[in-house]
């Protein structure tokens, strides 16, 4: 491995030598002993599934043992349970910038989108578009062609270049990911909800590859609706279930289209018609995954004193450090395909590479593993709580030594 | 207690005497092996939350050390993991009498009934009504109603005697759960399927609480559309998914209203428009819930070996037994509230007492957990793999001894 004795033309440092000072006074260094990841592994795919952190397995067996086995449906009354969809939503709201009772743990991310999708164009029955962008996540356009079906409406889905043309007054609601799961590239986030409520609709985020490693400022901003992952940087586990968040101004001016008993005003007095609950609750439609939301609440406690601008921070010197090193090696078929800026990128790195199968495998070969997008790209994701400098640099490294040894 | 040693009226014998008889007997006995029970307790509340079964903590430990703490996103590709949708439905369909690939574990029961509310309701366009019934968990009816309103249909709701009169020819499709929540009563199914068949529509059937303990015959008594929840009889813990169910040749004449990726033909195409996979898959929207699903695959292994009849035979006769104590100690104040024939019931009996909370509470009190539904009514379900009819019968002369203390 020669890149991290390189000299970086950024620092005029080796690349190992920039890492470990980055190190040493890296303010989240410490939350490193939330995670258990394998040891001689560097894991450059939480942009896919988040790491283990290390009070999930206790938490969730004590789940299984305790209030499950031994308290059985007691539990229901006497345990968390019940009002586990708000309680961790509500630990959610500040990675976010959101307020408390504004955000809900629950369903899946294109169950939540169906739901917020639907109740923006129930909210604007003048108008008959949704709008969304040809890098968002395909699932996402799924969801949005399915909901515009329901509701009469059409899909329109349009170059993020082009959008700002694509908004007339027949578009009820816009729907874009914050983060291009492809590239990494970070959507402008107050410019287009400006741009869209210039047009006079609301604007719905997914934020599955931002929510944990990206600040949103969704109050700030001016957010209407947003939905997102838990098991990404939020660490949850696999298929562990999506978030979604409403403005509180609108919640009582949007119907939940999906309604179900925990979303009623009272679950428990078994009327035969639905009433909605005041406020965020509505929103809810199932008896909550238990399973899957102690491993979230307990995988939150990571960020427990972490601040998401400090993560923030440090996921954009991981993603450059990463780029700086690729860059300097400059190996002639390895091309960085997410944008050199830091500001518009979000937590993740894409390189291309004409045989980037073999890239991705043989860098897990080697102890880094990222991710392959067929044919040409490659993806590499940075979980600032868990990754050093250090590491980051190691792993660049490697995949120059792979890259160039598929020359 | 007296009333296990007060004889018979059916047997001769005392009721302790015909329960020990039954247990000697029972060939569904070797099944208690599979459950953590607490000591010192009947648990009778299955039919609300099916307790921890054996291999399901380890198997939930394995998946969240191993599988995502070891070997993490390459679970996906390596384990179990993708395709546990289906293959944990095809251990589901021999316990509903359905077929492979008829059956998926995905969502919630609310959300998969929106789902197959609405592909029928889009299958049979010039019809524009969905019936269903007051004593429909009322979930199911929000459920129904939110359906409707998307589809441009009426939610017609009937008391079940005159639900015949109630399908006329604009009816697109009937749901009803199997057994009522609240008296146990089960619906006639064969009767019911027939009826709606003959009036042209489509029969969704709800079977959260006959799943895994009333054998419901899909494919002969040519159920169109199911749905279920995988906690109560099932077993699969707090809130695990629920499983949807869709005739094989119904499947490519039906459309999933809520589409996602994971019922895209091809997911990792990553197409910007949605092609629906072939057969049963379409019907998949999200990512699996991992943790849940490994623990409803361990659960359901306590049937191995298990037919869903002999399950039924043994859920009759726990029944029956229960109802006789309670009978033959004829307690003015305490009435049993479901149907006396072992045919006409789920298996949950349901007893009306004036002061049925308190009822409940000191039940539980003496070790026999069973649940209220306010103002008048406890509920008490049998778990065939679980529960001797020792169990039972000293659980009702709990109850009688309780309700006597009471009056």
């Amino acid at each position: 491995m020669a890149a991290p004795s390189t000299i970086c033309r950024v620092t005029g440092k080796t690349h190992l030598e920039r890492a470990r000072a980055l190190d040493a006074t890296d303010p989240l260094a410490p939350a490193r002993k939330h995670f258990e990841l394998p040891d001689g592994l560097v894991y450059l795919n939480g942009n896919s599934l988040g790491p283990l952190a290390s009070g999930v397995a206790d938490r969730v067996a004590k789940t299984v043992h305790e209030e499950w086995g031994t308290s059985l449906s007691r539990s229901w009354s006497q345990s968390w349970w019940m009002d586990a969809p708000s309680r961790i939503g509500d630990r959610i709201a500040p990675l976010i910038g959101a307020n408390p009772g504004e955000v809900l743990v629950c369903d899946t991310t294109s169950i939540a989108l169906a739901k917020l999708l639907g109740a923006a164009l129930a909210a604007r029955p003048g108008r008959h578009v949704v709008v969304s962008t040809n890098d968002n996540f395909p699932s996402d356009l799924y969801a949005a062609a399915g909901a515009a079906r329901l509701w009469g409406a059409t899909l329109r889905v349009v170059d993020p270049a082009t959008l700002e043309n694509a908004l007339d007054d027949d578009v009820a609601v816009c729907c874009i990911t914050h983060v291009d799961f492809r590239t990494g590239v970070l959507h402008d986030l107050p410019g287009t909800t400006a741009a869209v409520h210039r047009a006079g609709a609301l604007m719905l985020w997914d934020l599955c590859h931002s929510a944990g490693a990206v600040p949103v400022g969704c109050e700030a901003h001016d957010v209407d609706l947003a939905v997102g992952c838990t098991y990404k940087y939020l660490n949850a586990g696999p298929g562990s279930p999506s978030f979604l968040y409403v403005r509180r101004r609108l919640q009582e001016d949007l119907d939940n289209p999906l309604p179900g008993w925990l979303g009623h005003e009272e679950p428990f007095r078994f009327d035969l018609d639905w009433t909605p609950a005041q406020g965020i609750r509505r929103f809810l439609t199932s008896s909550p995954p238990v399973l899957a939301l102690g491993a979230l609440d307990a995988a939150l406690d990571a960020f427990e004193g972490a601040s998401i601008e400090a993560v923030r921070a440090k996921s954009e010197a991981l993603s450059q450090l990463f780029i700086d090193v690729v860059l300097d090696a400059a190996v002639p078929s390895l091309e960085v395909a997410s944008p050199r800026a830091a500001a518009r990128r979000g937590s993740q790195v894409s390189l291309r590479h004409p045989r980037a199968p073999e890239l991705v495998e043989a860098a897990a070969g080697a102890g880094v593993i990222g991710d392959l997008r067929p044919p040409e790209l490659c993806r590499f994701g940075f979980g600032p709580l868990y990754l050093s400098h250090e590491d980051v640099a190691v792993a660049a490294t490697t995949i120059v030594d792979v890259a160039l040894s598929l020359s």
